[in-house]
């Protein structure tokens, strides 16, 4: 995968303040380019959210930020168009190896999941249990059901394994989500 | 319209170093918010995206970025789903009274309106000629039939009169541009 020039890529697409959550990062954004390349779908992260205090004017065409702080995402990180339908979800890893604690999803962006449902896109998360090297894809609908229903803190992976769908790693598309999206949501279509 | 705390709204959306932009963007900020609490379509402007250098951890729960780039956007600005399809769109002012020059849409944007159609989605351009308080609703094939046919760095506003559709600017929503896309792409649908 090519990165533009300059972009220190440990940095780039670091929201959570460390290594969390890299490597299937990485592995998403790989899939989604090899699915721009073959014409696919146009999925892509979007930039980490940020509010900018300071900006210095070092020239004319140089422009520096000197202050800036995270800021607690609104939307999801993912989104685009999919068979002209639209498509959204997040995607955390847990080191935990029975639950999925629910506060990795902001409430902002259950309630933002949810309206997209409700406007009728796909919404979904992926979530990785990174020391079983197990990854599914939970429909939105199933997220919904679970926090409805329950008064629990996390999700056990029993959860997923019966609800979600395990995406296999491959070599190229390297998570291959979309495969599962078209069983879930286009079946019978051609 | 409620802004979170600490965003200082001028810097917050401001992409263009300047004042360029802010007023056709603070009008279609209003409008996809209003389409939000109507449930009527999530439609977001994405963050500015930036190349950060350094991050400073003054304590355990804060972090202050001290060094950041802008960086030339690979995509539009505003995306989301309106009647389950994917919706992409760039918006620009200009104060030019006769033309818009397409320098104001990066090469990179042209290429990403151009993927979201041949997915499926609604990709187009608002542009507003703010000496002339009109804006207008450029499709995306309009703006490729421009381009393909013309060697012009910019488009006449005559194009936009002929090609493109007026949004008249009301209370609420303030820019209603989903009526266009409505007329546009659901005719016959309830």
């Amino acid at each position: 995968m090519r990165y533009p020039k300059g972009i220190k890529k440990n940095y780039q697409n670091n929201t959570s303040h460390g290594n969390r959550g890299m490597v299937l990062e990485h592995d998403l954004n790989d899939t989604n380019q090899y699915y721009l390349e073959t014409k696919r779908a146009v999925i892509h992260k979007k930039p980490t959210p940020i509010t900018i205090n300071k900006v210095n004017y070092p020239s004319r065409l140089e422009a520096v930020i000197t202050e800036a702080h995270f800021k607690t995402p609104s939307t999801t990180d993912y989104n685009g168009v999919y068979r002209a339908k639209y498509i959204d979800f997040e995607a955390k890893e847990t080191r935990n190896t029975k639950y999925f604690p629910i506060a990795n999803i902001h409430i902002h962006q259950q309630k933002h999941l949810k309206n997209i449902i409700e406007c009728g896109g796909i919404g979904f998360i992926i979530v990785r249990f990174t020391n079983l090297n197990e990854t599914f894809l939970l429909k939105g609908e199933d997220l919904f059901q679970f926090l409805n229903t329950s008064t629990r803190k996390s999700i056990p992976i029993e959860y997923f394994r019966k609800k979600g769908y395990l995406i296999h790693i491959k070599y190229a598309p390297r998570l291959d989500y979309l495969k599962i999206i078209d069983d879930l949501y286009f079946k019978g279509d051609k």
